[in-house]
């Protein structure tokens, strides 16, 4: 039995038990290709379409509609603003693609390097509630020249949500294509792409208690595409490479117990958040980022006033307690937050945030251990700091 | 305990035991992002550092070269003809793409995209002997030109081995990067990048007893490589996206037992191949593709006169023997099998093709059991012949 607490939740998640369990089989039993004619390949095939009715199931897509299973949602994510490079800027007539301030780097890096290959890439601002400012992007969006929107739904260090059925609306009213990184957003808060009517959407399994390696990417029906990975006839030719089948299985799986679980998700994985964060906010010198309305039920970013972030990390961990100063992807570049930045606050505050990330996996028992080691840290950590000026 | 018998070994292989339980644990118990600076995030590292330390070791990379941790080789294949693409011809002066006709989906259909995209893609001949014909290399590839050149190592329906050492060579001499597809290589013959010094190299863990999702792609150091995958600072910016960390301890450990069973895989296991061979080919009207010392010691490729591949393989599957009519990646399309094409071998045969691709697990009641089963099809399938002819 673990003894220590994991609040990292939008980093990775532990695998669920249920979703290991129906991984197994498919290493040693039932391990043909699916590809293949024979009743080896055969036998996996009904338990990939149950996996894809599943995530189908799970965001709302319609039938006509394509959810391909990949390796992550950065290949997604890159899928999806390659594609749109290839379609419709070089092989077309567009010039621009639309991002926001607060994107992950699968995406910010992404359009990046299309910028470097010519592309103009302009990036939506934040309001001052850190969420992607909608009227910027009605100012920016150009129908002759903006060739894609990507906005994420919510962002991995504060879970801040994007106001993705305005942004997304705008887009269409332009005739613009729009995606969403929905990474942090699924199994937290409800997503149908029925209901906000996205052309792709990416995901990955390992955010909501499925495996690592495999991730998700819906594209509306007759939304342009280039596949990012071309070869056999996998997925339908759109995205090629012998199919990841437990990975698969697992994320259908994964994905089905989290949509199940968006109610308790928005009720006692909420109860627990609010409850941890409103006893670390009776602490003098902190704050929150972002008003809780805003933020996915799981996700506390706090500030603490003169406390240096990685140090107050290093302090946790010791103490068993596991949280993040941010995107586990920026981790070792120990860079400044990207979303403090762009709400432009304190300078100084930019490497002081701590972002706690609970799920339905956290016990009551564990947010009162992590409020005290928290508080301790910070006892010890500012007695150290007032020591040092003395 | 399976009765059936599986001779599909070049489609996907079964996941070896060892690799299966040393992958589980970081499902549920070690199952922190290795991005993360926790102890959750630490403690994976170590065994992510083994397991690359086993990808180097069981293809002799040099520690200055990179071996990234990807999703499969259809991956690698993509990454690197578009790396190509981006870094030599779109930003630079080359032109061309030299491949072979004898390739794999990933690499054929990627290089018809590009091909689309302007490139000039050309393809090398094989010669009489099945195999990529390295004077046609001489001929076709220049320096002013060509920004890659890409030749599979050995043919996934056929097992026949490309002159790879020859190829390279060829390249090296007029200063053009060489990429090999080495899927089909790895875990059957030595692969070596020190003895073969080819600029970039592919490989799946699936095909050589480890799990699906997850592959490997070798960069010698300097190479230029633009990522397929940009993002998050895994595997220092190249390849990013959360890393398949229980796939890339699977894919170390089947790497190194891949590797320790070779002298297996090239006695034992070459011997049940041509046993088997030897028995079906007593049989009337069949013939095997491709001398035997030019191919893998695990394959043969068999021919039957009068007999339609698919009904065969149908009869085959229904007795218990699961084999392929080429490329598992191809095989729902039904299309002629490519080499046959290239080999100009009889038109009619092109359809007629059996894979039988053995395995370190398979056995010699296997092969027994299988050449009967064989026998008793192909007597089954003439008579049903004969019969409509009357």
């Amino acid at each position: 039995m673990d003894s220590r607490i994991y609040f990292d939740n939008n980093a990775t998640t532990q695998v669920d038990e249920r979703v290991s369990e129906i991984m197994h089989p498919f290493e040693r039993e039932c391990y043909g290709n699916p590809n293949s004619l024979h009743s080896f390949g055969m036998e996996v095939r009904s338990h990939l379409a149950t996996a894809l009715d599943r995530l189908y199931a799970g965001i709302s897509a319609d039938d006509e509609d394509t959810v391909l299973v990949n390796g992550c949602a950065t290949e997604g994510n890159n899928n999806i603003l390659k594609s749109a490079w290839i379609t419709q800027i070089l092989n077309g007539r567009k010039k621009q693609i639309i991002t926001s301030r607060v994107e992950h780097h699968s995406v910010s890096h992404t359009a990046a390097f299309l910028a470097s290959m010519g592309v103009e890439v302009v990036e939506i601002p934040v309001d001052k509630n850190g969420v992607a400012d909608a009227g910027a992007l009605r100012e920016l969006i150009d129908p002759d020249k903006t060739a894609l929107v990507s906005v994420v739904w919510a962002n991995s260090e504060t879970g801040l949500m994007n106001p993705i059925r305005e942004l997304c609306g705008i887009a269409r009213e332009n005739g613009v294509l729009f995606h969403t990184d929905a990474v942090q957003a699924v199994g937290k808060i409800p997503v149908s792409v029925r209901d906000i009517p996205v052309d792709y959407l990416t995901f990955t399994a390992h955010k909501f208690h499925g495996p690592k390696g495999v991730g998700g990417l819906y594209i509306r029906r007759g939304a342009p595409f280039v596949p990012l990975l071309h070869g056999g006839d996998q997925m339908g030719g759109l995205r090629s490479g012998t199919v990841n089948v437990s990975g698969a299985v697992g994320m259908g799986l994964a994905m089905e117990l989290a949509v199940a679980s968006l109610p308790y998700e928005n009720t006692a994985v909420r109860k627990l958040r609010d409850s941890f964060e409103d006893t670390i906010l009776t602490l003098e010198g902190t704050f929150a980022v972002g008003s809780r309305d805003l933020r996915t039920p799981n996700t506390s970013f706090i500030s603490f006033k003169g406390i240096e972030g990685e140090a107050m990390l290093w302090d946790l961990n010791r103490a068993g307690l596991a949280a993040s100063t941010g995107s586990a992807c920026a981790s070792e570049s120990l860079e400044a937050n990207p979303l403090f930045e762009a709400m432009n606050l304190n300078k100084d505050l930019s490497h002081t945030g701590i972002r706690f990330s609970l799920s339905r996996m956290t016990t009551e028992s564990e947010v009162n251990r992590a409020a005290e080691i928290v508080k301790n840290a910070v006892l010890r950590l500012r007695a150290i700091s007032t020591a040092d000026q003395i």
